[in-house]
């Protein structure tokens, strides 16, 4: 713990204040935020996420709002950043909320769950429907002030040093999965682990793991798993959403004046579709350059996605003993449904008859 | 024209400033743009995101930035807004810049074309491929500043009074379509126009047009299209994404401080996740209501499909004769075919097992 007491910008930082005190204000509204992250620097992607939430606050200012972003490691753990914003140890965290899912098991739903919504569908819930409402109330809890701040949209199944032929190649077999995809993993006897981004590869080339999910290519292939794995499953069942948050200390985010509050929620909202187009962009060059380097590109065989939603089906039901977790649940399916509704009976329509027609 | 003089928030905004003249700031450093759009107040979608920019930019300056939202006719009319704009008449448009292809046929790739990108892979080539440079090359040849600020998503082919069943009907049709995909339509012998939102309605009511093409299932039933068309092709060939921009005048634009101009483009960024969410959520909704409400729900047939594609092809070879136009359409060729490729392995692969687990 380590609360600071500070002058809020709102007292003495306006324009007016300024001009009656005849001081510098430069020295008088000024705020300085720590963000700590599960991330090491210079992570493709998740860094970058947490990089740009700075850079947009810091750039919309006029340096009155300053956060400083310290990598996983630096202040605290990579797994330890939220409890450090939810003590005030530090000032906010940018992390992946189902790392923190045995804090509360509806953490998973604001990063993405198995068989749940697409990145699309989490941003129509979240900025439109229940989420962003559902995402505070669970924050209160934990005295923390989330917003969505990037999304690696969908993830990959993972690499795998075998093919994955039947559910049966599951047992027993030591994989990386967080939250909720690596509960329905460990329901098919995989033996599963939540590392830490940093020490992936290092497990896996020793033979500590079988094999680990990370994020994407243009992310996995920075790793250098395709150098110690050769299967690849580009989609999984357990993240096709990926959001990540920034989680303010709820007392400091509500000591700050309502024009940094809405800094800091605007520029998370930008680094959301910055980030999101980020992967999305960098994933399809990424892609080719695996495949032509001999990564075999697969997909899972319908009998493992099979026993994949009988154990998730399992896995919701016994988390759905929480109400709070039964309720989100309940709320996250409808909106889901009625944005994939729509989105069959247009976009993907539409990428079904391009693909079609410019091939024809 | 109407090139009002200013004081740049550079030279006398700042806080220091404020405090050596010991005079409000607010009168000094206070800066007033007029936005002028191609919605008509209150429009579903359009109009809202536009007021989204503002409320973001106005929110986020402290009083020191602020912009009026002018609708559709209160200043200039819906589609001169490109031109006022561009003359210093107004200090910035939020329309759809395929309206403005009489000035320049590559202003239609900045909303979107016929069998061309999806709003997910728009925004990939936009933040992260060559699109907001191109953006911004075709805004210098007009002396606009441009960003992407909102996008309706996938377009619905549209309302229609009869069934159809084959490229045939189209011909003679009178059919509201703007932009290429309107070019492309007039190739299958339709009487093409481009009619303003407002104006929709009462040409379909009267029978002035056979059938039109607006927005989505929430825009669409606002406008009260039901009430005179029965039947709707959800999926469209011509605009799969429907990015909205906000122009700056460039002068206007360089004028402003680098504090003042991280706001506009970070309230834009913002502005896109929060309109394309909307759209994605409240479509669903919309559809279903229009489908229990007696709209006959429908796809168009593949011999549809393959002529849109044939005529798409003859349009964008002709287009090409300008230097520009093909220089760009090959660049979002191969960004969209990346960009494709991933989501053709992840998310698709994803939702096509997703319907057939939890529907199985």
């Amino acid at each position: 713990m380590d609360r600071r007491s500070f002058i809020a910008s709102t007292a003495l930082g306006g324009s007016a204040a300024a001009a009656t005190l005849a001081t510098p204000a430069i020295s008088q509204g000024m705020e300085k935020l720590t963000m700590v992250t599960s991330w090491p620097r210079g992570f493709a992607g998740l860094d970058d996420a947490a990089q740009k939430v700075a850079q947009n606050v810091n750039a919309m200012s006029d340096g009155n709002l300053e956060i400083e972003v310290k990598a996983a490691g630096e202040l605290v753990g990579p797994l330890e950043v939220f409890d450090a914003a939810s003590s005030g140890q530090a000032d906010m965290y940018h992390a992946a909320d189902y790392y923190f899912i045995n804090q509360h098991p509806a953490w998973a739903f604001f990063t993405g769950v198995p068989f749940g919504m697409t990145a699309t569908e989490h941003n129509n819930w979240y900025y439109h429907g229940s989420g962003a409402q559902r995402h505070n109330e669970l924050g209160e809890i934990f005295n923390i002030k989330p917003f969505v701040a990037g999304n690696t949209t969908a993830q990959a199944g993972g690499w795998f040093r075998k093919e994955i032929n039947s559910p049966e190649d599951f047992n027993g077999l030591k994989f990386r999965m967080p939250g909720l995809g690596g509960v329905v993993l460990g329901r098919l006897g995989a033996s599963v682990q939540n590392l830490p981004g940093g020490e992936i590869y290092q497990a896996l080339a020793s033979g500590a793991i079988d094999g680990t999910e990370w994020v994407g290519p243009w992310s996995d292939e920075k790793l250098g798993f395709q150098e110690v794995a050769k299967f690849y499953y580009t989609a999984g069942m357990h993240e096709p959403s990926a959001a990540l948050t920034l989680g303010i200390n709820l007392e400091r985010y509500n000591s700050l004046s309502q024009t940094h509050q809405s800094i800091i929620e605007i520029a998370c909202g930008h680094a959301n579709i910055w980030n999101m187009s980020q992967y999305g962009y960098f994933n399809g060059e990424a892609l080719r350059r695996l495949a032509g380097g001999g990564v075999k590109i697969l997909e899972f065989p319908d009998s493992v996605w099979d026993a994949f939603g009988t154990a998730a089906q399992e896995v919701y039901a016994e988390f759905s003993e929480d109400d709070l977790f039964a309720e989100i649940y309940e709320e996250y399916i409808a909106a889901m449904q009625d944005s994939s509704g729509w989105i069959s009976r247009s976009t993907s329509v539409f990428r079904r008859q391009r693909d079609r027609v410019l091939k024809g």
